[in-house]
């Protein structure tokens, strides 16, 4: 019986998460007294929308094309501790012929000083995961009204109720940057899902599929690695092999599980209405990371004996307080073509974005699937009506367009932002949870419940039509 | 902590099932020792192979049409308590110009008055999945050597450890009558998992995502819903709505899960160096069959009132001992074209049956599907070519063919069967695994070892090439 004590001990210390999570809830009158009036903007001199930026890396590189192209934004500082990053920003600047902001380089809490000296209406942050939740919290704490902050947004619990309670406490808007929100399938789905097209909502999928490996490894001049150049990670790389390889090395877990959970949530209406009740998660033996070190670098290759605790894939299925179910997949260190893998069903129709398939019950011949195309074309979004010539110039399918021109229509109306702290906690929350599962052979964890009860009478607000 | 104590019971209830397990599993030398060598045939008056059928329903047409074009065999014997179906066999008879064999005719315990009174080679159960365990174990215990029963095999962990422990103590072989581990997709996938194209295998996905609503229901005339005609089940309809439509109403799991879970058993070689540890389920709402009775009954309609206890959507996620993960899905009462949605994934390739695309690293092209046909088209497994033009002529899709095929050649040689009682046991369990998993909303459960021990030692067997 000693392993059933131990799994009793640990079903006990879950159930006194669960407890603290109740008394949050039950106290949640108690804690909307503390929640600050949202935060106003103060105009500018000049009238424009105050930018500014930590982490100047490639992810950065887009919103700053973007922004750039809003007539009303100026980028009054940046910060970060990279000079290869620096330098990558000054090009972008340069070709578009653009005055280079006031720069704050140094430690790596520089951006503490930033805040301090400089007055900004929107901070964006674009750097390593584990920055995001400390620079989150000091922008919201240093009184910028906005902050957009990539994804995932945290990772762990404590980061994710850290954002959802600095975000409370000062009024201050945070928005989670997961641009597959805007993606124009994902959104014409949206649409459909919201006029009824699928019926009652049962079940969704989504995921990161996409082979990452050459991104874990480069050789410090290309981002992608090269076959024949060196492997490295860390601080003789650049990229994302500076930091996101270690995630790998050291976690265990869908630890980026936004850019699918991002979408099902709207479907789902996730925190409006809904919520994630419980999930477990299985995980696959860890190998590509290691293969592909002894197949570029040779069986003796410093890195070959790492043990990386990320196994190859995640899965996770997920519970709603509804009734629905959702299964999210974390597969980056296998050879495949890139995926989204998502599903939206209901008892009326289904989309299948793996072959690009839809049907809906009574209109699609039946047991014949049509091609998902021809129904998205006839429910665009209007975002995507109104800005999808701009989005699609602005290259990269334009869905980070779209984003950035719905976060600053935001803040131009001294609205909440689309995607809120809510919404970065419970789709974040999903690594921690992961880990926790699956560290247990796959036991089910229960999701707390980060707006304290205010899910059950918030409406749909992201991507409302305009 | 009330809640906390219940759930405690509840898992010491699980461990107490574990531990039974357990205690078979150490027991294993002692349960070796109670296995009868292979029941041999003996030799028939005529030299023909003497087929007895119990069951002769919709399903049963198909294996008459596959059996009758065997001209070293005999249909002896046939036993079933349903006119309707009884006269559906006589016609297929008839169109094939055979003799009409004996018939059963009775009670529903008839078919042990058949097995007392007639001599078989091998005995077909195609009945109500609530009778395949009776009529195997009473074939068994009645001296056939070979018993083939139909999907699932068994419905509860008793009935899947009475599959077992028969064919066991009797030697009988009993065959699980899985047809889509004979698709010609599947078994090309087979081969090319065996040949190592897809690297150390990962992740496998499979289901059973079957609109079956019209099945469910039927005027009794029909095999398949007209609209506008009546909505029976039970005695007043017709095949599987005669019977299979009250699992839906009486049970809330993966009520069919070997059309998936057969495939991807022979692709990870469960019972053969690897096995099934544990799995989680979860389940949506169930909308579907209320909404379908509504839809075409009227809100009025007698079984609009019915609370079907099966939710639409299931989905289990799975552990093996080897540290690969499986994703199984059911799916029967929503709008949908049909698949069994494959996808098989290693360290070097994936297969997605959903979209029908492949990528096998180095060889595709990079970050590029191709189409899973031109891969398939290769990599033929020799029963297809041997039998492929054959199985072609018997009509859908051939795979029932090939499987007959496969089984009476283990027949003619005295051999043991491709997929056997644990094969049998251990695809089947996930029905009463899933049941309990969500019926606690989605908890971890063990598997249990059916083979106690010897997956250890067994070495592959289904369809080694010929």
């Amino acid at each position: 019986m000693t392993t059933t004590r131990r799994d009793f001990l640990k079903k006990a210390a879950f159930a006194g998460a669960g407890i603290a999570t109740t008394t949050l809830g039950t106290n949640a009158a108690e804690k909307q007294n503390t929640i600050a009036p949202q935060k106003k903007r103060t105009p500018s001199k000049s009238g424009k929308i105050r930018v500014g930026f930590i982490g100047t890396g490639f992810r950065s590189q887009e919103h700053f094309n973007n922004i750039l192209s809003f007539p009303d934004t100026e980028i009054v500082a940046i910060c970060d501790v990279s000079d290869f990053s620096l330098n990558m920003t000054k090009e972008t600047f340069k070709k578009r012929e653009k005055e280079f902001p006031k720069v704050y380089k140094g430690g790596e809490l520089e951006y503490e000083n930033m805040l301090k000296k400089e007055e900004f209406d929107v901070i964006i942050i674009s750097s390593p995961w584990e920055w995001h939740v400390p620079m989150s919290v000091a922008a919201m704490k240093a009184g910028v009204p906005y902050v957009g902050v990539e994804v995932s947004a945290a990772n762990t619990m404590k980061e994710c109720w850290d954002l959802v309670n600095t975000s409370e406490e000062t009024g201050s808007q945070l928005m989670i940057l997961e641009n597959v929100c805007y993606r124009r399938d994902v959104m014409a789905a949206l649409k459909m899902a919201r006029e009824g097209l699928f019926g009652e909502l049962l079940h969704c999928r989504c995921g990161y599929e996409h082979d990452l490996r050459a991104v874990k490894f480069n050789d410090g001049k290309s981002y992608s690695y090269v076959p024949g150049t060196d492997l490295k990670m860390g601080p003789g790389a650049i990229g994302e092999a500076v930091w996101r390889t270690f995630h790998s090395i050291n976690r265990n877990g869908d630890i980026y599980p936004t850019h699918g959970i991002g979408p099902v949530g709207n479907w789902l209406n996730i925190n409006y209405g809904n919520r994630f009740t419980s999930l477990s998660s299985m995980t696959t033996k860890s190998r590509g990371l290691h293969k592909f070190i002894v197949d570029n670098g040779g069986a003796n290759h410093p890195y070959a004996n790492i043990d990386f605790k990320l196994g190859d894939i995640v899965t996770t299925m997920i519970n709603t307080v509804k009734g629905e179910t959702i299964i999210v997949t974390h597969d980056t260190n296998s050879p495949r073509p890139y995926s989204l893998g998502f599903r939206l069903q209901g008892t009326e129709g289904v989309w299948y974005n793996d072959g690009d398939t839809l049907y809906i019950e009574g209109q699609s011949k039946p047991h014949q699937w049509d091609k998902s195309g021809d129904w998205f074309g006839k429910y665009d979004h209007s975002l995507w009506k109104k800005y999808g010539d701009e989005a699609q110039n602005a290259g990269h399918g334009g869905m980070d367009y779209i984003m950035m021109t719905d976060l600053f229509n935001a803040i131009r109306e001294n609205r909440p932002v689309p995607l809120d702290c809510y919404d970065a906690a419970a789709w974040s929350a999903i690594s921690a949870l992961s880990e926790e599962s699956i560290a247990q052979g796959g036991i089910l964890v229960d999701f707390p419940d980060f707006t304290c009860g205010k899910w059950i009478n918030r409406k749909p607000y992201f991507a409302m039509e305009i």
